[in-house]
């Protein structure tokens, strides 16, 4: 049983007017924008989302103020719990990946940057909290909250939509709202009674905060109302620095801190009281504190602009995007914004709740990759170095593993232009990198290798192949091929030397494999598109080593050694020391996204191979080996069938390529219906960054790109009655489903503009031309659809 | 008895000819020069230079390869020990102040930053040392040097002359040669037998090295032969990052690095082995080894280039600094470079080691502060932004309370076009600071606040009166008086509003408040100059405030209480815990030098002060005071006073105010005597960044700035035969001094331009303007010389 935690209010068919004066005067804010401005009249489709959809449990994301692909994040963090106690590694760290767990009673204070979604995390940047009474520079403990600055809240005094987060802070009676443009985030804290009040800033606080995370901090009061400094760390992001700019909209009356580390020399002597109104401060560990006397119910505002170039950057960030103090006017335009990225796809829906589902996927799709530059384009690169974005905006937080899947894909249907950035955003990371390699994980000027393969080929040759390719198309096959041959990477050179890695070289040995089978795949198909035969037959030859860690025996993929010889214990449902990664060898096996049809032979044939998917969904996974599953709650799981990690992703599409894709229509159904809820533990494992919401939007729509890469989009069974995909190049693309309902599931016919499907399949370019597709649903499977 | 430990090779009359093409081709490196180029024909004073002296005991100087104000100073380390032992001072750390002591017998490595003469230290970036053999990745200790990587040396095997450095690496048998541009040291190492040799790169070793000193290293090996990086450290700079590049010339065969510190998360498995071969790495403490095949007597020549702004610049200033791989001809470049700084004097001396003091403290004053910024002009501001010096030379490391006193006056008249330029960069640094203040000792875009007073306003001051102005006057005139109103800044409040600093408020109390008042004449005579009588006045009544703090019934300098009386406890030959900072009452009594004449009124008339300052020179100081007696060695001392510290410089000719000047020439000349001789341990405590060698220069030459901020020079006891100075102005100002010996230190008389002078003072425009200053000596005091 789950619980609905969290309702969002429907304000069902509200219609927004947007004048063309206010958009105009948000155009900064919203980064670059392509397409037509055909709508002047936007539906408040923000009013579907609930932002508090993931927050319990292991969704991971956050209920804070953002824009779209924004760089700052303005969310509360309910707690900021050390990685490790006593040395060794506390579990519960990973609950607070985006810094805010819905069960949690307290709120530690409002930090500037979070990830969406992530299995793994950092950031937490710059956090605040307004206090009153005697002044407390500690958190305190949820156990104890009186015990430090830390507040208690109730989820009845919180609203959470786009663009604007509110809660009451209840052991201050503050009321604490917040709201963001891309660069800035502003505070809004209303002080219920005279006297003197405390904002602290806390820059020790982060999420995945080791003891000893914090690298370097560096504080300047530069005048009554105005702070600049920068943070350091080294967390999942080995070097990271991030610089801000924070203006108070009344005069400081005092301020202070208190340094955590260890003294080093200063001077042969104390020539100052650095400990108050000294307006130079730096050090590893540092909490700050300004105080103001406050009237009864008075406003204090903060402005909080980053940058990851400088102070100075900051500052500039702050000057253009948010020149006044007009809390309601950033909260108004941001919700604007919103509403213009959510418009891109009009839908409507059986039940309200699929509404929320829809629009709140939508709104986690575009929370990232997020925007990494300052106003003037100049960002810091992976080199270190200062650069700037010549004629795109630069991106960070690429979580490719899970992100190439489906995430980059939808973007070359929603957000070409994004998309082409990203590409570009992504080889300047290559220009940039001393491995010269295309990002993995790409983090604020950081590498974090997390995961495996190298699926920013996939996220390139996606974009090549698609035709939303405004780049340097031979330089990035040029980057694709040579981040392919980096022999020193993760077991490539094994790969490359004998067709697979071998699992007692190097772990996860049988997931490396496949992927970098299909990421080839990817790589020859751009090459194609390019006209490059040699390089397409080099690459089309790699992307078949899948069949290297293929075992006819068990009819699994399964970890085989440097001698040959496949690792004899092998337990095909287990997660753990098997080959594999965030999979065991039943979901991962079925990883050749690239080649299903070859697969399937390989596997038995279409029948057998159908039936092995039906066993895979049914089958019931015993608990000890769920508990070796990572990264998911058990209700992201149907069988054995892993929705809440990645690698199955395409699985649910896969009788498509067999006799039998009427049973992807009631698989992805019930997916859907399972996997993605209202409520704030309405997700059965992270989001990760948008590809579980982008699975849904897909999914939703009724066709998937099982093989990113590929021109083809599988269908499905969708979920809506009828959509409208307002593309950027004007043309519109509708997808209909007549009789559509919970029960009517399975796809009748399909007709595309007017004229049936024999094929389970349609082309990229048909989206983009515009057109209908047009489902006939019913409660019965049609055996015969694709005949 | 002190040890002559070094002799310098004396090629007396060495010619050197320069051509026009190679003075052309080193222009770049030689920083803006001015002046007329009359000169083609320089001599080889470089040959007098003994970059050796001072390296024992208390001199603090390095002997290591370095250009006038360059940037690097690449310098042979023979010790990095540990700032505290069990969170203990050490004390021993005192002696490391340059990285170097001439009683070691091991070199640990060389570095690349060195501060010559500090009385606290830091820096020594980047440490190199070439080994053979296993690889050893610790220093190893003196006592035990077969326990890591140092190697024994010899003084025998040992060359240090201006712009060169070598050694013998006995344990290794490696030949170490070392030399420099301004922002690029090369080393050239020949190694002895054919075999696998490692270069390692030592990123923790550091000056003044506490455990936890590094903040972070980070390190890019961006090709076979280019590694890049920056060190960031918390020492006597708080916040200190240095970035370098780093050429080999010829390929690395394998590298690898050891991280000393905790090892935070980073990625969920080792993907790679980052230990060898893995070109990019960070941590808080690393040392990094690189290994090259090298035949029997083949040369591995390093470049090392630094930069305050990034990779990227050190790079850059690699490139135009020092394109090409030819060692010889960066040696004789930067000798070339040398002569022409020592040839703005030319003098004559009785005996050969007096050429050799001189031109070694033309060396020492030469030394800093240092050229801070790219070649394109890019620094790092103390603000921690990136600015460009438009239009001058940005300078850092001023250590002012040493070097206001007498190397900024010098350089008004030998370096005139640096010292507008160090006045321009102080006003950046003006400009950057939150404090808006000028500098108190100003280290590489920090302030460490070293010292007392605010004496960036005499150097000004000073820069101002003498018409080397080439700044904005009224902007720094701004500045100044800013600084002095800083009220949180030392005592300064108390100051301001009580006439003195209450010893019982703020320790060395006395010493301030003499100090800022002094300061405060200076800028009233900046004040004066530019007509702003309001401020003339103003600080011209705070400059009195050093009669507060005079008792009369002791007839010393006293601390006071808040209260107004004196405090109650008073030693007045007791350095410590007296009111005072490196100084006891006999000698900081004497701190008026803006108004001698006054002070000796105050003090009891001409004849009784003539006969406290005999006391002071003859008067024996118990061990037990010079215990208490900082940063100098016994020799720095003579009697009560104190030279080997700064506040009693201008003392020794404080009896040109009474009717006994002819006591002024014979001290001078016993401290030039016994303050500077050859040898390593010729210094009698630290150089102080060259103040003590510009007290030797001017007081060598006759004349000495007593208040600078004033006109006038006070006339001495010139100690060479002749001396010509080189004007940069294209005029020529001659010293003789007829019949001088060490015998014959008395003035029988003296003319300017052969009028006989009637007082013992001159103008800095009679020097400006050129002409001849001409001494008859004798053995025996004229005692109606000035009559």
């Amino acid at each position: 049983m789950r619980k609905k935690l969290s309702g969002s209010k429907l304000l069902l068919g509200g219609v927004l007017i947007v004048s063309a004066v206010l958009l105009h005067s948000c155009k900064q804010s919203s980064a670059r924008e392509t397409g037509s401005n055909r709508q002047t009249v936007l539906k408040d489709l923000a009013q579907y989302v609930d932002p508090m959809i993931g927050t319990a449990k292991m969704g991971h994301t956050y209920p804070g103020a953002t824009l779209p692909f924004g760089s700052i994040q303005l969310s509360p963090d309910t707690d900021t719990i050390p990685y490790a106690v006593d040395g060794k590694y506390n579990p519960d760290v990973y609950k607070y990946c985006a810094g805010y767990q819905y069960d949690d009673e307290t709120i530690v204070g409002f930090s500037h940057t979070h990830f969406s979604g992530t299995g793994h995390s950092d950031l937490g940047d710059f956090l605040i909290m307004p206090t009153t009474g005697d002044l407390k520079l500690n958190p305190g403990t949820a156990a104890d909250p009186d015990s430090g600055y830390r507040s208690r809240f109730s989820h009845d005094n919180e609203t959470a939509e786009p663009g604007y987060y509110s809660v009451l802070l209840e052991d201050y009676n503050i009321k604490a709202e917040m709201t963001a443009t891309s660069r800035v985030g502003m505070h809004q804290y209303t002080f219920p009674e005279a006297g003197k009040s405390h904002i602290i800033l806390d820059l020790v606080s982060g999420i995945y905060n080791y003891d000893d995370k914090n690298v370097w901090t560096f504080v300047r009061v530069e005048n009554d109302t105005l702070v600049t400094g920068y943070r350091q760390t080294n967390g999942w992001a080995r070097t990271r620095k991030v610089y801000f700019a924070l203006s108070f909209s009344k005069p400081i009356n005092n301020y202070g801190r208190e340094r955590y580390d260890r003294q080093p020399y200063n001077g042969f002597w104390r020539k100052f009281d650095q400990d108050e109104n000294f307006p130079e401060i730096a050090g590893e560990k540092i909490r700050m504190y300004f105080d103001f006397d406050m009237k009864t119910n008075e406003k204090l505002n903060i402005k909080l602009a980053i940058s990851p170039v400088s102070a100075e950057g900051a500052l500039q960030n702050m000057k253009k995007e948010m020149p006044h103090w007009n809390f309601e006017q950033v909260k108004t335009e941001a919700r604007e914004i919103w509403n213009k990225e959510l418009n891109k796809v009009i839908v409507e829906t059986e039940k309200p709740e699929d509404m929320v589902n829809f629009y709140t996927a939508m709104y986690h799709a575009f929370l990232g990759p997020t925007e990494y530059m300052d106003t003037d384009g100049r960002y810091r690169g992976i080199d270190m170095g200062i650069h700037k974005a010549e004629g795109f905006t630069n991106y960070t937080s690429f979580s490719l593993w899970d992100t190439y899947r489906a995430l980059h894909p939808l973007f070359n249907v929603l957000q070409p232009k994004r998309n082409a950035d990203m590409v570009k955003a992504m080889l300047a990371h290559y220009d940039q990198s001393v491995h010269s390699m295309l990002p993995v994980w790409s983090h604020y000027a950081n590498e974090n290798w997390c995961m495996i393969g190298y699926h920013s080929v996939s996220v390139i040759a996606d974009a090549i192949v698609k035709g939303n390719a405004n780049f340097d198309q031979e330089r990035a096959l040029a980057a694709m091929v040579q981040t392919a041959k980096t022999g020193y990477y993760d077991g490539l050179q094994y790969y490359m030397d004998m067709g697979y890695v071998p699992e007692d070289k190097n772990g996860a040995s049988v997931s490396k494999t496949l992927e970098y089978a299909y990421d080839d795949w990817a790589i020859a198909q751009a090459a194609k598109k390019l006209g490059k035969n040699d390089i397409f037959e080099e690459f089309m030859k790699r992307s078949e080593n899948y069949k290297n860690v293929f075992d006819p025996k068990s009819g699994f993929m399964r970890p085989k050694l440097s001698d040959g010889s496949f690792k004899k214990e092998f337990d095909a449902l287990d997660t753990h020391g098997q080959g594999f990664i965030e999979g065991n060898a039943w979901n991962y096996s079925l990883y050749v996204p690239h080649a299903p049809a070859e697969m399937i032979e390989m596997m038995g044939g279409k029948e057998r191979f159908s039936q092995h998917l039906d066993s895979l969904f049914t089958m019931e996974l015993p608990d000890k080996y769920f508990e070796n599953t990572e990264d998911i709650s058990r209700e992201g799981i149907i069988g054995n069938y892993v929705h809440g990690n990645e690698p199955s992703h395409h699985v649910a599409y896969l009788y498509n390529w067999t006799d039998t894709p009427w049973k992807s229509q009631d698989k992805i159904r019930m997916v859907l219906k399972d996997q993605y809820q209202t409520g704030a533990d309405g997700l059965g494992g992270n989001d990760d960054f948008g590809q579980m919401s982008a699975w849904y939007i897909f999914s939703a729509l009724g066709f998937y790109p099982v093989a990113p890469g590929s021109e083809e989009y599988a269908l499905g069974s969708p979920a809506i009655n009828e959509a409208t995909i307002n593309l950027d190049n004007g043309n519109t693309f509708k997808v209909t489903a007549q009789n559509q309902s919970e029960e009517n599931v399975f796809v009748e016919k399909v007709e595309l503009n007017g004229k049936q499907l024999q094929t389970p399949f349609i082309k990229h370019a048909e989206i983009m031309k515009g057109g209908e597709l047009k489902f006939y649903m019913a409660n019965t499977p049609n055996r015969k659809l694709y005949e």
